[in-house]
């Protein structure tokens, strides 16, 4: 457990990271800004495309105001994408409405000529402009999340050229040239870490590392690709930021989140809706904060059962660092109600 | 550990089951009968849809020796596939030529009514007669492992109409109306412990029951609809048939696999290649049997890398009651070559 300066204490959020248990718990949830709002669907149709949302400080700002005006939630996460970084090193990324992301994949080495770490400053300043303007607008209880998508999943994409089911692109390569590979994740990692500092100096307080696809490798390459990397950024953003927490999610991974944990040197890990509650106690027992984990899904079918969840994760977690979050996204299906009685029912006090 | 009776103890593949650790280890992949043989491609092309051959006793007998002619695998599976059950109840299944299966789908209690067990006898029957053929044309020291799908997983395509990433349809379904999704559940169940008998009265030496959807559900709901039915199916066949093993597979659910293995009462597991060695260990000094787990696309790649990894898998289960296989089917652009190179490696005694 590190230690976090005086300059942050006043976020009850980070209170878990100091190791302490707060009850009710801070709570927040992946992707709340987001097409289950009204209000986001109005401001993403004046944006333009997706990522013309994610490069205009303003609005990008103002969709990620949207969730914590409506409910007060603790956190705040800067409203971007993991694809800025490979957009920003020179493969371009397009969204096609309905569709998911669309990359001109690079599947070797020759491939990597494609990528210019130098030239990422452009596009990272307007992210690091929308960090700016939102830990200016923020109520100054709410802390600021800042993300990047980890190197290994990051790669997924831009190896594929889409998203998919079984990474089996990456993968290949992967096997096939763990030499040549090394490079593509050495040029994220490196990205990641310039990505995420520029977050901090311009004001996140705290930052998450997803790594939505680490569940799809066998444990070598879950070591390689996944923990080395993220090692290598945690211990870089520590060096220079002793004071910002850093949580972790391996997705997928839940039978190898204890040494995912201990080796990164992470603060904490957010856990998935598939995660036994018992390995969540096991981890924050072993002092590292735990979020999450109820399933998107309950929270759209909402009633008695939603409650019913929600008391027996807090139950469960009671007395330990942790904060309440989802195990996945936020899925566009959810009424805004029920997250209203989901915060609700966190807040009546575990 | 069941004792399994005297008929059975001629297959070396079944001395792990009576708690034996053979060296080399029996082995036999996943999908072995399949597309990346040329012979398979042949006979696939001569039977119509893909349902016609699971349906075709004397082709689907002769898909599932193409691999034990080629290679002698310590075990055979049948050629099946786990939509036999939905199409035989009643909810006829499609496969589109290159893509997934494609089923009406059934979205609430109202839709149950399409479905019969009572006339699931005539196709099931084809089935079993394949297994039949299998048990008669089989080297006699070939074990045959008759298979179905886990009634979670075979409920996800009834209710999506087609194979998903998240298994979002069913999951809601089983958070909305949890009874009545329960009885979707119990009449899989009793299909496949009907299904199941009639494989082992044919012939089959062991059974394999796959929850390629395991991993998708909260432990709560992982309990209701992966463990709660694989354990009344394992119960009815162990009644009847005690001399019969009987192994899971609830892939993407490893967090999960030790309670999984104790609940249910299943005689082995595989386990998926994101699986640790060391939970693969675990499970085997609780005395079970663990089949895995090699990455396919591993065994796509080749050389000296899958080699190495081989070594390292029956390193880490020596000694223990072990079946070597990989940790999900082969995938199609496998070179035929390096299946030949994998078997020779683990025969050359671990």
């Amino acid at each position: 457990m590190q230690n976090f300066d005086a300059a942050t204490v006043t976020y009850k959020f980070l209170a878990p990271f100091r190791g302490e248990a707060v009850s009710p718990p801070p709570v927040w949830l992946m992707r709340q800004a987001g097409r289950y709002l009204p209000e986001y669907r109005a401001t993403r149709a004046e944006a333009g495309s997706f990522l013309d949302l994610c490069y205009n400080p303003k609005l990008a700002a103002e969709v990620t105001l949207q969730p914590i005006r409506r409910y007060g939630f603790d956190a705040s996460i800067l409203f971007s994408d993991i694809l800025v970084v490979p957009d920003a090193l020179g493969q371009s990324v397009r969204f096609a409405e309905g569709e998911g992301p669309r990359l001109d994949p690079i599947r070797d080495v020759a491939g990597l000529a494609r990528l210019d770490l130098s030239k990422t400053g452009s596009k990272f300043a307007l992210v690091w402009e929308t960090v700016a303007r939102l830990r200016q607008d923020l109520p100054p209880e709410t802390c600021l999340i800042g993300f990047c998508g980890a190197p290994w999943t990051v790669a997924t994409y831009m190896v594929e050229g889409r998203g998919s089911s079984d990474q089996a692109e990456a993968r290949s390569w992967a096997y096939r040239d763990p030499d040549g590979f090394a490079q593509l994740i050495e040029v994220l990692t490196d990205a990641s870490i310039t990505y995420l500092s520029g977050q901090i100096e311009a004001g996140a307080n705290v930052l998450q590392i997803f790594d939505s696809w680490a569940g799809s490798l066998a444990e070598d390459e879950f070591e390689r690709w996944v923990i080395a990397p993220t090692t290598k950024i945690v211990r870089a953003l520590r060096a220079r930021y002793p004071h910002v927490p850093i949580m972790g999610f391996p997705k997928g991974a839940t039978s190898q989140l204890k040494s995912f944990v201990a080796a990164t040197g992470v603060d904490g890990v957010s856990c998935d809706t598939s995660c036994p509650l018992s390995i969540m106690r096991d981890v924050a027992d072993a002092g590292k904060v735990v979020q999450g984990n109820l399933d998107p899904l309950l929270l759209v079918a909402g009633g008695a059962a939603l409650d019913r969840r929600v008391d027996e994760i807090l139950a469960a977690l009671k007395g330990r660092p942790f904060i309440f979050n989802l195990g996945h996204g936020i899925v566009p299906e959810t009424p805004p109600e029920h997250v209203a009685q989901l915060v609700k029912r966190v807040r009546r006090g575990a």
